[in-house]
């Protein structure tokens, strides 16, 4: 009964990656300066020409890693996509005027001219991710090294060295330590170092300090996950302290479960179910409306961000991925009965079956607030990540059922 | 009919600026480090320490402009109050490691220490606001040369040469005309230039072009209020261009008409009214829902930003003063409708009976997302000044009834 089960979630999943994989083919690719729209309305028409650097290096990657591993998806269209957008980033990705070398900008417009840089490390990474996967397709050396380089300027700029950055140092803002720093890292080792040995080995000390960083997060005895928390893993004051973000948290979940299972660590595979899957679930599902909070405060008070209640795509998708990934690994029922709550909301809420794709934001209750499908914050990542990511997890559980 | 209800609703307003005095006299002084807690929950409590610099300087003023200008809050209380904040800005606002000399951090520890700083001008022109309102009491000279000097060093920022701010100047992203730089600049003439023709002689041009430079965002052949247009007044590309902001609208409506009566110019006056009170009426207020929406795209498409269909109580306050000084000015009955209509709103969906001041922050459909009364945006300032506003122009209109 499980398996005619798992077989319907994977018989909708594929189908929707399909649907979601030809909107972003059909509508946004720029033909005349290369690279991608990213601001897509609802029907897929381009209401703005800027180009965010997240998210082009996001969609390379997608393409590629699709490309290369899903036979369907292994088409020349699909990796012509992938080289666009790989060759508009290394034209324009890179900030002429100011910060270090290497420093990105987050938003160009439409012929590659900067328009804003963040004092972040985010544009880089995903510049990495694209960078690394389209390279194992086309063996392009110089492109692995591009990408190796500007890792090895992410590590000097996070454990060394912050200045390039731009951010002045403030004597009331010490360094904190914010989920998404260490997250990122150890999903770009994981990325890197696929099926190279010399690579894992040298980034061995990094995940490990990544995983430390992570697990600094859980706070207040083990029943909460906070999202920034002092560089020795202490609790913060204020808001800023008392923040939690359930999908961030999730996503932080699964992360960390794949690399305990790749270490073959079990101590560390049941601190990633029980406290980054278990903990936001309990806190984060809005047994009211139903779907995940954005933001929370621990102790309960109202969180300063506008958007705290709304229920936005990718915490629901990165909990599709964590919850199925730790299913199929334990077989705990309960955690499928997570998957099965998450992807019950999901697609009655974010899937159109009108245009295709996925709705981004809906108010508390539910009705879409945001009706494009692309955005400044929202493109080929997160929704086809959850669905190839969800397919191979079920294929893989499937297989392990037949035989 | 008209004179009794206009009485109405100056009790109703009067007793409402009572409380919110009270609350905010109340709740947000450090007595132990001077200046204000900013982050207050819906019963008072402190829920975070950091203090906002615009919030401080807004705080000041507002407590100043009472005692300065209404008999029942010239009280020592009230004048204690404003100079803790004072003093706490002349000390802590600076900040010493960044920007060129004067620019002002955006957010300070409790003691004090600088937590971050905004590359735009607006924490400094608070400054000036505080400054100058508290000196015009206690007739410090000193102070008010601060004042002066900072209000120089903004000019200098805004007409000159704005490398000081830190923003690099970036390829993509031209200079380009925002309304709340000409508004602000326009708010701070009329402040500085009260009772002193030397200030306002040294000003006259500055006036103008704050006049001129709001004028520009009338596109659209008359028919639309923009939020952000070229420096040569034309239509920007993409959201960024299409951008409404109703209340921001309104509020640069009664700048407006304040100094076009000031200066008895009645084209001025008319325009203020006709559009930049009427088209954001029109294309603000929600037909549904009541209310006015914070952000709208001119086309129709789905603004960006989270917040844009949510009810916020700021365009709400702008939008009373603006349509009763301008029923005050015309006795156009229509405009008496339009301050109903809004008033009606305000006054069953802000205003909290049980703890006193107001809600900050609808969903479209009225219900309280957000429910503190001070935030890292939301502080002792355009609630009070709305109901400060309105008093005083109901005083006037009621005056001129009797005689």
């Amino acid at each position: 009964m499980t398996a005619a089960l798992l077989e319907q979630y994977r018989e909708r999943l594929r189908t929707e990656l399909d649907r979601v994989v030809d909107f972003w083919l059909k509508y946004s690719h720029d033909k005349e300066h290369g690279g991608y729209f990213n601001c897509l309305g609802k029907d897929g028409k381009v209401y703005d020409e800027l180009k965010y650097v997240w998210l082009q290096g996001r969609q390379v990657w997608m393409y590629s890693r699709l490309y290369r591993t899903m036979e369907r998806f292994h088409r020349p269209e699909i990796l012509e996509a992938a080289k666009s957008g790989a060759a508009f980033l290394q034209k324009f990705a890179r900030v002429q005027a100011s910060g270090g070398p290497g420093k990105c900008a987050f938003c160009l417009t439409r012929d590659g001219r900067t328009v804003k840089v963040q004092r972040t490390i985010f544009s880089e990474c995903f510049y990495v991710m694209a960078m690394d996967e389209l390279s194992r397709i086309t063996q392009d050396k110089e492109m692995q090294a591009d990408a190796e380089s500007m890792m090895d300027r992410l590590i000097f700029w996070v454990q060394t060295d912050s200045s390039d950055l731009g951010r002045p140092q403030l004597p009331g803002d010490p360094p904190i330590n914010s989920m998404a720093v260490p997250m990122m890292l150890l999903c770009l080792v994981d990325q890197l170092t696929e099926g190279r040995t010399d690579v894992a080995e040298k980034y061995k000390d990094l995940s490990g300090w990544c995983v430390e960083r992570i697990l600094q997060h859980i706070q207040r005895d083990g029943k909460a996950i906070l999202e920034n928390v002092t560089l020795n893993g202490k609790e913060l004051p204020g808001c800023q302290g008392r923040l939690q973000n359930p999908g961030h948290a999730l996503e932080a979940g699964w992360f960390l479960l794949q690399y305990a299972l790749k270490k073959g660590d079990v101590h560390l595979q049941k601190t990633a179910v029980d406290k980054f899957m278990e903990i936001p679930f309990h806190t984060g599902w809005d047994k009211q409306h139903g779907g995940l909070f954005y933001f929370l405060d621990v102790d309960g008070h109202c969180p300063t961000q506008l958007e705290w209640n709304m229920k936005l795509w990718w915490p629901h998708c990165e909990a599709l991925i964590a919850y199925l990934m730790a299913y199929g690994h334990s077989r705990e029922p309960v955690l499928l009965d997570r998957f099965k709550q998450i992807y019950n909301y999901t697609f009655t809420h974010f899937s159109d079956e009108e245009h295709g794709e996925w709705f981004g934001y809906l108010s508390r209750q539910g009705e879409v607030v945001l009706d494009f499908k692309g955005g400044p914050f929202k493109g080929f990542f997160h929704v086809p990540r959850c669905l190839y990511m969800c397919e191979k997890l079920l294929d893989s559980l499937l297989e392990r059922q037949d035989s």
